[in-house]
């Protein structure tokens, strides 16, 4: 891994722990429980408000949004398009995870209406990435049926129409994003393959990168320096989120070998690793888009 | 235990973690985190879709469905039993988990309304399979004030109108179904103490009924075999869910005296435990009806 | 600490583990499941009914009732205000939860509402219960920005204008009530820096207190003698709810370093703590009101 995107991950796992974003989750009920405490040992602080009435006044106050159309309940569908809204007005970055849409008409067309939305990033996995990009016609429920590797036209598609960084998360993580009309891709080696048995692991990674993504100004001083050149500051702070997830994953998978006291291990591991710990136990490489 | 049981308790055990069979749970939201876990440990995969834009349609992707009325939401009143019809018009095997009817009117209605739309199983605690076939008033909440051994009148009631396996959860668990205007019923010892006092332990069990008798068709081949005479596909498979449930208790309370270990020794032990270690772990013995 | 509040202590705990206590949650649905698995640790039973139709039923029921504020959907600003009434009507303590009130708008004017109903108990953060008594603008989100110390006439207005026990969460905790018009405050020394940073901590207190509050009648006779002079049986029994949470924290503090397995050796503790061992563990003092 070429010296910036280390340098990089280090400083943004430290500005996020110093200043500790709040991120506002409107998410699944299935995740709310683990993305709060992933959120809390990651660095950040959680709140949840999905009232139509509240939504909007949360996401201006937060330091970044998150809506994740998991077990989109009626409310949500009219809540979602408030809060981002708002957030985008007050400058508040947030983040589309549109979980398993595809053939679930409500979701789908929440996840299509919340994309012309302005996201500042997007992610999913490769099915329902190409789904959103009208590329294809969603996976089995929450699990993928296309691979990471065949999305990334699709990925590239969204990044170029709405200036989002989207990734498309699997086996190798996919960060693709637009600059000057040009598209930069970029793949992330880590995890273990446990993390995808644990439920919720994937919907708090979207909550993570609202977070991280909050803190992309406080990295753009890295950018005058020439070495950085390659990464932006947003699809730095999102690689960072799968990079922070994935070397905890690791650790974890070097403590537990079943599913319950992996999670454990897990959440341990997202409150221990040190920024210069979670770079040394990942691999990024430049993807050719 | 008979060889028969033990051998169809591994047969399913297989089945189900060859063909990960993908099930849809619109169940109360204080379980939805631990039953996706459990579903992921027991080689299932789990889906949450309440939506009633959406219920139906997800209803006929999924391999089975539960219905669990435990935190029955106003929106989800009015999308199970459109699941329910889409289920059983897809030939999709649905399980109803009537938690805490008897006094509560919504739910209770809700139930009795699900029942008439043939359900493949059923389950719940004494109280509420009692409260389900008009036989008794319902428990404290979510916990039985009837026994299971009272229970039986009220299980063989259910199957016979129903044609569905009934499951009745407690210290030793029972197991009825109806053959050719017979009533059938096996006890199963297994589990272990703390098992009641970890939330959700009984509602994903419904959860993972749905997924093993989703495999049913497949273990119909036993059956040509004469040993395997006095159990069906169907009920070996709810026989094989609680079986999988109280081995993987008995594991755990091995490794964990206290209730947050022992939640997650369980995690690790329904993830870990082969067909033969649960159907080593287990008893079976006939019921006189 | 004086002789009478250990004695009180280990008498609520006893109580409580002896009776069982079936707490109706009305929750946010982040904390569901941990709330659950505490009142089971603790020695108390969980149900959760949010439909309109059915939770006035059920507060009649339940020994006790919480109503939290944390993720208010449309349906629970219908019911919450039904349970208390129902509550109060049939003798059942409740407790109120004003998560996150002050900004949002929907919560506040729900738990302003609530606290005419004529709560038992009230818990929240400096932030909250100063937004409650309409002294300051409420907090971050779920964080509170005012120190626990400044929050004392808050909650002696509250204690005053109620007739509740409000119990101010923080480094130290801080239990209020009033006894004949005149302000009673003590300070509970107890509890473990990780705590906040597990998400549900708060919240499940408030379930407990309803728990814990619902065996003061059982307390009662404790006061016939002179020693308990210092406190009534209610701020007794809110006492021994964050106690016994303090306790436990501060023995998995002792077993664990980081978040994921500190959560679950808090459970465990929660379990395994006698009243006597909980007395043990914590520091109260007489604050000067």
């Amino acid at each position: 891994m070429t010296q910036s995107y280390s340098a990089g991950i280090e400083k943004a796992v430290s500005a996020a722990r110093e200043t500790t974003p709040l991120v506002h989750c409107m998410t699944n009920t299935v995740v709310q429980n683990i993305t709060a405490n992933v959120l809390l040992a990651a660095g950040q602080a959680p709140a949840m408000v999905d009232h139509p009435g509240e939504a909007a006044t949360f996401a201006q106050i937060a330091s970044g949004v998150l809506l994740n159309t998991g077990t989109v309940a009626p409310h949500q569908v009219e809540s979602m398009p408030l809060a981002a809204e708002a957030a985008v007005k007050a400058g508040v970055p947030w983040v589309l995870d549109p979980v398993a849409i595809g053939a679930l008409e409500v979701r789908t067309a929440l996840a299509h209406r919340l994309l012309e939305l302005a996201p500042t990033a997007i992610r999913g996995n490769a099915s329902e990435i190409s789904a959103l990009a009208g590329l294809g016609a969603g996976g089995r429920g929450v699990d993928a049926t296309d691979s990471v590797e065949e999305s990334l036209p699709a990925a590239a598609s969204l990044a170029e129409r709405t200036g989002a960084v989207v990734a498309v998360s699997g086996k190798r993580d996919l960060i693709v994003w637009d600059r000057d009309g040009e598209t930069r891709a970029l793949w992330l080696e880590s995890g273990h393959d446990l993390m995808p048995r644990v439920i919720g692991t994937g919907c708090a990674l979207g909550a993570t990168m609202a977070g991280y993504v909050s803190i992309a100004p406080a990295l753009e001083s890295l950018f005058s320096d020439a070495t950085f050149a390659p990464i932006d500051a947003k699809a730095l702070a999102v690689l960072t989120a799968h990079a922070h997830f994935g070397a905890a994953g690791q650790l974890a998978g070097e403590r537990a070998e079943r599913l319950g006291s992996f999670a454990v291990a897990w959440i341990d591991a997202l409150d221990e690793l040190s920024g210069a710990d979670i770079a040394s136990r990942v691999n990024v490489t430049e993807a050719s888009a």
